[in-house]
This record gives structure tokens, sequence and C-alpha cells, in this order.
């Protein structure tokens, strides 16, 4: 049982967690969800969701699976050194980390993308970019996969993503059966990006 | 300002929930969301989303839009009575009442649904149609409206008709240009049901 640590932070963008946590949570027998925080206090959203977190420096066990969300808060949060900090020293000991949207701007923001291929949401892909010019951006792509780093274009694309995940670790066949049990229609092939330019 | 009221209970599906939301969510001018629950407790599911609830007999605002999600707790949920109470009582009085996925067996079970045209997931559909022989149930049908009452395949279909419900009442631009923020590929068409049969 791997944990997939979800780190969240206020005004994160709602589908980008809970896309991804819909796929996971089909893999009962693999995958267990935590959401976490700095603080470990209640996070909330604009559209009124609120999560009871966990304070990610005191977890008591690996984070196996490290997933950043995006979201407007990512625009306060790439400033806020604590929770890079977090991102840095989570991702370091992760044997994956996934984002979404542009959860991959906090992350290149760590340093831990640089040299990396990735792409983030094609709505806010210039910002994306400024958060650092050592990570190798890729402009058209539902989502990129580089080593153990896995990320995605805006929200939904996260859902297809998580699914190409499971596909590269269970096969194929699982992931379109996930996919099938949420009746929804994967997109698998991680080149064709209907949303670029 | 309407409100949506989302009705949770325990093993409710998350995606059933957090799709619709993040739809709703991209029109704060229109809509502000709410999460109830029979008792005002915190309702969790096996995908360890927990969630803070208000208690739905205790509404201080009249519900406008009345959602309600599906998945496995529905099974349990469907033989509590004061939750179908609820549901007829809060759905009388609501303008309009969203089903995803086995939501609608729920809403079926409380005699709301009655003579309507409705449908729901399509691997559960032996036993949503279980729920009440007085519904009209369609079995190829992405969704279904039907007066006030719209109902949904199963889980990611929730995001297709909330989005069909936004093009209903503010046109289709508008929910189109909800579908490219959120990267999403709307299905428009709720006769085009790719997980029938």
């Amino acid at each position: 049982m791997e944990q997939v640590g979800i780190l969240l932070f206020n005004d994160f963008e709602t589908l980008d967690v809970y896309g991804p946590v819909e796929v996971f949570g089909r893999f009962p027998e693999h995958y267990y969800l935590s959401f976490y925080s700095l603080a470990g206090a209640v996070i909330s959203n604009r559209h009124n969701v609120s999560v009871n977190t966990l304070p990610v420096n005191e977890r008591t066990r690996p984070i196996d699976i490290l997933l950043i969300p995006g979201g407007i808060g990512t625009r306060t949060a790439i400033n806020d050194e604590a929770l890079i900090n977090a991102i840095r020293t989570t991702g370091t000991n992760a044997t994956f980390i996934l984002t979404v949207c542009t959860g991959a701007a906090l992350l290149a923001k760590s340093g831990l993308l640089d040299n990396r291929r990735a792409t983030s949401n094609k709505r806010a892909f210039d910002w994306a970019r400024s958060s650092s010019y050592k990570v190798n951006w890729i402009s058209k792509a539902r989502w990129m996969q580089d080593g153990r780093f896995y990320t995605s274009s805006g929200v939904s694309a996260g859902i297809d993503m998580t699914l190409g995940f499971i596909a590269d670790r269970h096969g194929t066949a699982a992931a379109e059966a996930a996919a099938a049990q949420i009746e929804y229609l994967w997109n698998p092939d991680r080149t064709n990006d209907p949303f670029a330019d």
C-alpha cells in the first residue's frame, strides 16, 4: 500500500484534487489517500470546499506519491518559502510526484523539476514558465512524464494523467476499467492536447 | 444568487460531487455552494474524503438547486427514511433538482420523480430502476432533463449534465467557456451516451 499525499493550500482548484482522488480511490489495494497542508489546518477554496488536513512536516508515514494541485492560490503559494521547502523535502523522498495545472509551477519553484520536461495549464502557461526557466516546458501535451515526474495540463487533464499513471504502473486494462467505471472518456494519448494554442 | 445545496451521505462518490462543484464554482455571480447532510456531521467516503456539513433540516436559506450524488452509500441511504423525507421536503421547495449516478435512485424513492423521464449509472441501472417503477427510466442518455429534474449517468456524466444545466440557463457560450477553462471536452449532446449497453 502506497500513500498518495495531496498537498493543499488555500484556493486550490477543486477538480485538480478530486479528479485524481476519484481515480486513485478506485485502487484501494494499491493506494490510500491523505490530505496535507503546511499548517495542518482547514484548507478552503472559492467553491466553498473545505478540507481537514494533516501537517505535512509532521507526517508519520512516508508520502510515496506526492500530488500537487493548481488553482488561483498558487499565485500566493509560490511565494510561501516554507511551502516550497516542504515540497522540496517531501518530493525528494517521494517515489513519484504528480502535479495538475499550475501545481507544476510550485514544483518548478522547488527546483526539483530542473532540466525535466513538464507541462501546465494552457491558460496560465506563461506564468507557469516564469516560475523557473530551468524547466523544459512543453506547451503541447495533455500531460508529461519525465522519470518520476508527471505534470498535467489544466484541471480535467489531471484525470487523464492519473489514468495514464495507473496504466504505466498497473497496465492499460486497469486504467481502461477505471475509466469505464466512472463513465469517463479517457484520453490515453498524452500528446493529444485539444487545448494547446 | 442561488444556493446550490449538495446533500451528502456516507460513502458518496467523490467525483459525483466535485465535478458539478467545479462547474458551478465557475459562476460565482449566479451560484454559491453549500454542503448538507441529514445530521450536519462530518461525512466521509472510502476515498478518505471528509466534508463538514450543515444539517439539511435546519437550513437558514432555501436550497434553490438541490444536488444529490450517487455512490455505494446509496445502497444504505435508500433505506434511511429520514433522509428520503428530507429529499422530498427540500426537493419540493427547490427550483431545480440535479442527481448524479445512483443519486437518482434516492430521488426516485422520495416519489418526486414519479412519471418523469430519468437516467442513472449504466452499471447500476437495474438497481436504480428497482428504487421506483413509477419513474420512466431511460437507459441510453448521458443525462436527462424533464421539467425541473436533471438526472445524469455515472460519475463524470455529472460534469456534462452540469454544463448542460448552465447552457440551458445561461447559454451555450457560457457552458463552452467553462469547459474550456477546465480543459474539459464537454459532451453537449445528452443523447450521446458512450456507456449505454
